[in-house]
């Protein structure tokens, strides 16, 4: 890794109300990855900004003269990298397959064979590898991952993750509750449970051993498939190093009634809920495992007494606005959690929700959240900044690392995407000019420049607002052209289309000939 | 135009509740573009089809030997063409920009600036031409479009459509209730507004005489922008030659409450209603516009009264879901109006909703029925097979055209798409050989072949249920390879592929080489 130069158009959301634009701007980011210096360059540099960044900017930082410099066309912009705060890597398979099931049939239907079947190496190798590139297309930079209750399978996701230069957190499931898991599918005792999270946290270790990319996070399924013996360990064990937590809570009201059944001879009723049996936070609470570092997805159906609960805990949650609405589990009420002072980042939660990118769920929030405002409340609608907000600076928070990801700032770590957008000509077809290009592109352009338009289309006099609700709106992996990790260029669409373009040469004659 | 065969898997709706799969089977379409025959290949064809359709079928034909032969690959299909039944061709750069507004107050910020500015016919060639392609992309074979008031305007998108090979209903918009649209754009009397029609119906009688793709449809904007005079002249007009008709109802709270108020002193109360005054639904019946030829858009909010109407004139409903969720305007229970006997297809309603597809469209409407069944009726929920029909097979009803379009039988028409979908390997990356092909490439394989997977990605042991299913809640326009309309080839990806990696080698140097 060397230092890098980034010039151009920066959009990020430094606060939830407020998006920005940086124009002709540079962003020097050093070899480490972290942001040195974000700074407007001069006029004196505006007729060659190339030339000025080589003769001027770089002698100034020390910096080698053959320093990279990537710029964006007009047009295009340097986005964070998206936040993905809750998915289920080993369920990527079944995207899009859930017919009319709610929770707790989806897995044991879909869910819990699928996972299983995981412990095959071979099949977890293609399903995991797969997921990474998918997210990585999208903008994920970070992914809260679940694995599944596999030790060589979850470590064999964490050495993928390190080798495609995805940052994330990598959770082995923990689920020994023998009345609602599956015999073929479990930890067969509390004890096996914590050995065998232990022994991925372990892998982790040895693998990224400053944790540059990968931390383990605990992963009790969610509290009707653990034990309290199981939940009470791990709690202890976040305690040993601080380490993050990821769970689900109040997703589905069958599921909120299944864990009050579960736990009400175990968990002291909860402060505040009027019908005298623990709450399901309560129930997370009570073993140690509401803490600033966990991440609860969904929580749709939380009570005023649990948002609080959670709020003076300092957990946050993850919202799944496709999961929730694919498999009917309700409206989550961002707003009303924003109001209580939660914080809240976007997960696709891959495959209760079928979409692999949080550009797209970052759309779902905004429809969902408008699902909210028809039943009465006008102030549930989340705006554009809103939700891109979400999948950048709130999902930073999410996973713990609000200090150093999710907006540009000095000291942040260089974890971005370009996008570009088509734009449209005269005679109504896309520019091919509206690829997208860098210095290393030398003095021929690249080749693959125009093939795809995406589905994007500007025309010209849009504003920037304009232009980025259109991103939003129906953005996709196309307009995604590159991304970076940590400063490490981790997807380029035009090498994998180059890639491929030369690997389609080989493919056999059409079968149909006669 | 010569006689064509495709040959290989054909999947459709054939009823609400059925999806069918049809492998090893051949269509045999006539240059008119009609179906002549559906048969499946005989046994003693299978180990060589393109043989067996050479040497026997097409001599028993009586058709030419060079006849051409369009073969899906392993894992492709054969799908009809989507019918989007609403849709602004003149608000299509607005995709996406809507904010929080809602129905009248977006009508007034985004929308009538927009159409008011495509009287500038090189502005209109620009949005239209733009707005054809792209729904082409995404496989819609007909579109049910709403120009602006101008009627150059209007003319050149029947020209656009009908060059492109389009099927369309194209409709002059008529608005001349002053109490509602703005003085700079709006037909000053309904005598003017009915002149600019006919002129439109006049225009689309001269280009395409023998409405082969084009129909004008009559299309009072809404109830809210026009006078009684004006629906009454269009209900007349309508009677001359059972002219589509196409128009807005009951989208928005608001909306409803201004149609009472404009309408209480001028129709008598409906039968039914419990305040006493017209029902949006009995406005429109009032002046002869509920028939068979009628396209509803949305209709979210219509009470047993209306739908009772709406069924017993035959006119149908057009839902919208991604603009009932965009702009706020509610959650159409689609399974309510089925009940109730009435027609539905689905739309776009492009710009209030932001996306092009029908696909996306079947995608809401599954994640809409799923937020009316959260409200506690879970039979409201719509099936993958359930949206997909209203996408086809229902939309060829309410565009009229239920007896040609929509699915694969002999006397139908051969509007249709080709679909391919991401072939997983075993290292996770998307096979290269899953692009398309068919006969006419040749010994040499397209070079165009798997340069891009798309978004749906199959592991190889999904069923075709399975396999749908990830097309409908992952697919885009990547997955449409091709599209016929009326027999003829109107799209083609690799095609364009082509062409643009052509233009770009052309493309000027990096402009921020020093």
């Amino acid at each position: 890794m060397a230092n890098q130069i980034f010039f151009g158009t920066f959009v990020h959301t430094p606060a939830l109300d407020t998006i920005e634009y940086l124009h002709d701007t540079i962003v020097a980011v050093e070899a480490t990855g972290v942001i040195l210096t974000i700074e407007e360059l001069p006029p004196i540099g505006r007729h060659n900004p190339a030339a000025w960044i080589r003769t001027t900017l770089i002698p100034s930082l020390g910096w080698a003269a053959d320093t990279k410099i990537t710029a964006t066309r007009p047009g295009q912009f340097f986005f964070p990298g998206f936040i993905d705060t809750h998915l289920h890597a080993s369920q990527y398979p079944n995207v899009g397959i859930f017919g009319k099931s709610t929770l707790l049939d989806w897995l044991n239907k879909y869910t819990f064979p699928l996972e299983a079947s995981l412990c095959d190496l071979a099949k977890a190798r293609r399903v995991y590898g797969r997921c990474i590139r998918k997210t990585l297309s999208h903008g994920t930079t970070t992914a809260a991952y679940y694995a599944t209750v596999d030790v060589p399978a979850t470590n064999l996701l964490a050495d993928l993750c390190l080798q495609a230069g995805q940052r994330a957190l990598v959770g082995r499931v923990c689920m020994d509750q023998h009345a609602f898991s599956p015999d073929y599918y479990r930890d067969e005792t509390p004890e096996e449970a914590e050995t065998a999270t232990r022994a991925c946290m372990d892998h982790i270790a040895h693998i990224d051993p400053n944790h540059t990319l990968l931390r383990p996070v605990l992963t009790p399924r969610f509290a009707p498939s653990c034990t309290g013996d199981l939940l009470g360990r791990l709690g202890r064990l976040h305690k040993e190093g601080n380490w993050p937590i990821q769970t689900h809570i109040s997703e589905n009201r069958n599921e909120i009634a299944l864990v009050k059944d579960l736990f009400k001879d175990i968990v002291p009723p909860s402060a505040g809920e009027e019908d005298g049996l623990p709450s399901y936070a309560g129930v997370y609470d009570h073993f140690g495992l509401l803490t600033p570092q966990t991440i609860l997805a969904h929580g749709v159906h939380l009570t005023e007494a649990e948002a609080s609960l959670i709020r003076d805990r300092g957990s946050k949650v993850s919202h799944c606005p496709c999961s929730n609405s694919a498999i009917t589990s309700g409206a989550a009420r961002v707003r009303w959690l924003l109001d209580r002072g939660i914080e809240v980042g976007l997960g696709t939660d891959m495959s209760g929700g079928y979409s692999p990118s949080i550009l797209e769920a970052a759309r779902l929030a905004s429809l969902v959240s408008r699902h909210v405002a028809m039943g009465g409340d006008d102030a549930a609608k989340l705006s554009v900044e809103e939700v891109l907000f979400l999948g950048t600076v709130g999902g930073a928070h999410v996973v713990g690392m609000g200090d150093r990801l999710g907006m540009f700032r000095p000291g942040f770590l260089w974890d971005a995407q370009l996008i570009g957008l088509g734009m449209v000509d005269a005679n109504g077809n896309t520019d091919v000019t509206s690829g997208f290009a860098d210095e290393t592109t030398g003095t021929e352009d690249d080749p693959t420049l125009g093939v795809e338009d995406g589905n994007v289309d500007v025309f010209g006099w849009e504003t920037w607002e304009d232009r980025i609700a259109k991103w939003l709106f129906n953005g996709d992996d196309r307009n995604t052209k590159k991304v970076w990790v940590n400063g490490r260029l981790v997807h380029d669409r035009a090498a994998i289309a180059a890639r491929q373009r030369a690997a389609a040469k080989a493919v056999p004659e059409n079968a149909i000939s006669a």
